[in-house]
């Protein structure tokens, strides 16, 4: 494998993070950066907050704005954020891409919202222009399975080139577009796993690490699972990855969102609901994720050591 | 048929107005008012600026309102204006009504965004929101095979009680569907077809109108049509429908936002292109387009007469 | 309209009959004969048996044969009798419309099954095929929405100019579709509705009948509608279209041929249950059912007269 | 891991065997008879007639009987052989289960295909059903984003408790879904990948093997990779897997059966070409799939040992 290039400094477990709003509109900091310190002190290795668990969809430019802030000055560098970047139009994701470098963050994660399906090559425009924005590094975001456009894999080729597009985060269910994806990108991108995705099998085949919702409830497995990649321990690796995996089974059964702000409600954290009309967390929810926290910090930390 | 109530002032052909956006961001107002003028002088019932066609998922807080404003001054109260409110919040979609209604609008169409799905329960909730924040009518927006989350049967039943939820416009392919509708709904709700539905037909199981882009183009034909549709004279109808009908399927060939955009920049609007990164009418999509306009302005006409 | 050329005598009302199979597999000849009779009784302009409320798909190559053969014998030449072929194989499409033309039936519904998608091309040659295997009149059979491979409008264009293509019958809810087809091939190939487009809708545009499942249930009723339509009488059209309307409504909720086996067990034909695994009606179907054709039976005779 | 029971003998590379079917639409058992020799020396451990590599969906009844005799009758004990039973009805996959077991397989692999939708309790008696009319150890085929009725996790889960319904095989691209599975129903169901799944990934979450089509043009990659999983010599099975996974790219581009017939055709086995109206491989996918098939013969050697 190639040798890490100076901006190749994103990998490892980097949780999404949830958005904590107040009835009132405004963004709960305190809440936010208290998770954030929480997260840091378990060894996650970055953090991306405007992911979709962070409703990026549901927040207003003040609220994205706030959310950025917030995140950026509770890391306070200890380790990279990499904050979502999500239009319907080119010139507002350069916008918020401009606004949240202004802000600190270390990297965007490029995500195209469309209401009107996009041809391949204004996909790749838009791309273009917000990698142009910028001169961190930026994640392309890909979803196959649920964005009214996206990336394919002519597209991510071409993509490959522009020299601060580095990463690749693919939130569809299909582990083998990522091999794919890296057998025609090589190490030109990185390619980090969804919750969608096994992370123990996407860093076998070659992913960095994973950007993902189930890690900002389970923070310090998500890192020794990591660790058990990285050093090759696939044995181990996938006793631990059995049971956490049953994190991200409730994740998908349950509204992402709702699922990790009823997660951290349970462990202390008061992040509150999702923005309405969306459900929060159901009873039926709580008590699964609930009984699947406490046997992951029972027999979990045991069964792995 | 029930007699018209007070409020059941919408029917007839509303067009679904483009926003003709300059290139710092500012909406051109002068075209667009110049639009409204040319499309009340035609004879439209209403008009509707923040449809689909209408570029609402492109367009940011300060665009939608000045869209609204404008369109507001420009129609003078000469014909009612029902703005599009789209949100993926239940209170940024209250924040829209309001800030409309205080614009001066006659009327809501209340469109559900939605990135994660929602319940039947909260898809209700949305729309009570929206209806309890206004006291204009509101107009149901539904689109089952487009929309993420969308209106079930049951939930329009349901809205149908809603003093002020006085009309439906659905913009599936599926004119049984509206019939369903109105089965189930009988008078409490006045039913508009949209540019994918054959307007005719609609008229004919007893819906009100249309509200769809095409009628930005052919604004005088698409009167014409309601009149004789209204009068019961059926075979002339379908006549100007069968010819008129080649214009809704160029709108469903190519984008619906840069069709119209593209023609009324042959009419002779210069209401530029469909935001970036969607696409401006292609080059053939273009001559199509003008060939269909040219033939209805020659045998059109004549052949109806 | 052109003049009716000789072999334009598929018109009107063609129930999609139902297949009923005895436990041990074998077709119940008398029960299919005393329901061809029945509808030829009422009315009927002609008879379907083998599409899709016919079970084509859960039945093997004798069963087909002893149903046609049955229909045919039965109908003896009072109607024209229309068969589907149905097929993931151009050679036993061929084989069975061969079959079928043997036994004595008047015209082919052509029905392409896919398990993989297959081009444009090869669905054309797929028609092709079929409808030089016989000299009777070819019906297309299409459901963008549902068929796995399915006939663009292209293709259509072209299979308009075979000669004894001559029919389409169109199975989405997409109504406007029918009016782009109408307008794309003109005068070569008449239009059927399906029972998910409003039979009325499709009269009123230019089409020449249905055959669909819910005739089997109200042939007399159906044909009325037929008759009100083709006079030009609208307003009864309509008044009737909304109440049986609620036979299609009940028939797209339930599956459709578990909803005409289950009717026409109500109305006294023992035709049997859908071949398992599928399911019969359930029991709030078929209260629901029965509700729906008692009321027909009442007000719906009364209040159209 | 527990004891491998007496019947766990299912494990390993199970090539998705074509059917080469000649003009006249006979078997050409003799090529067939010739590939399971080719295949059986190269080591793999059992062979799968009639999966959809071996277009169950096209084959008559006399097709299928003569594919699965001529398979039988060529392995001649020295595989498993695990054969394809699809359909529509309960009925016919009872006797297409009889009949193979008749004809000596050691296995069936049951498909469910379907026309309406079947509800979970349907599709689980159907499983059953086909279960209890044999006694060798039933594979679950399930494919949740393909079959129009699938296996719902409840459903595998009390399907689990079938004594001879032994293994699952998801021909989904939802890796994670497998896992889920595993997590559900623990050591009473083995996992087999398919061609969508990455194989070394599966391995490593517990799977043991894969049935899949690319396994007919590489078997002894195949099993040189199954072999290095096994032996938990994950580094070097991914090396191998990235180069064997450009054949299941090339397989998932172009159509199954059609990559899987001019592949071998390639490697001088007269397979012939699918059944019209299928496309057999065009130029540029034989082209592209010589170029793969020479590169594994040449580096893909080389460079694992």
């Amino acid at each position: 494998m190639a040798l890490l290039r100076a901006e190749d400094r994103f990998f490892g477990v980097f949780p999404y993070l949830v958005s904590p709003i107040a009835a009132d509109g405004t963004v709960n900091r305190q809440v936010l950066a208290d998770l954030v310190d929480h997260l840091i002190a378990a060894g996650v290795h970055g953090l991306t907050p405007l992911g979709s668990t962070g409703e990026f969809a549901y927040l207003d430019r003040d609220q994205k704005r706030d959310i950025v802030a917030t995140v950026v000055e509770a890391a306070a560098g200890r380790v990279p954020v990499v904050a979502g970047v999500a239009a319907n139009t080119t010139a507002e994701a350069v916008r918020q891409a401009t606004e949240f470098v202004g802000l600190g963050v270390d990297g965007i994660l490029a995500i195209l919202e469309a209401y009107f399906p996009i041809s391949d090559e204004n996909v790749e425009a838009y791309f273009r222009a917000i990698a142009a924005s910028v001169e961190c590094p930026v994640v392309l975001y890909t979803n196959p399975q649920f964005q009214r456009s996206d990336l394919s894999l002519p597209v991510i080729a071409s993509l490959a080139d522009v020299p601060n597009v580095r990463y690749l985060k693919d939130a569809s269910t299909n582990t083998g577009r990522l091999l794919s994806i890296m057998n025609l990108v090589g190490d030109r991108i990185r390619i980090f796993a969804a919750s969608a995705h096994i992370p123990a099998c996407v860093m076998m085949i070659g992913g960095v690490g994973w950007m993902a919702g189930p890690a900002c409830l389970i923070p310090e497995q998500s890192v020794r699972l990591f660790d058990l990649c990285s050093a090759g321990h696939w044995t181990q690796a996938m006793t631990l990855q059995r049971m956490l995996w049953r994190v991200n089974q409730a994740f998908a059964k349950y509204s992402l969102a709702a699922c990790i702000k009823g997660g951290l409600e349970i462990q202390g954290f008061p992040v509150g609901d999702p923005l309405a009309p969306q459900a929060s967390l159901s009873e039926e929810g709580r008590d699964e994720l609930a009984r699947i926290l406490r046997s992951l910090e029972a027999g979990g930390e045991g069964s792995v050591t």
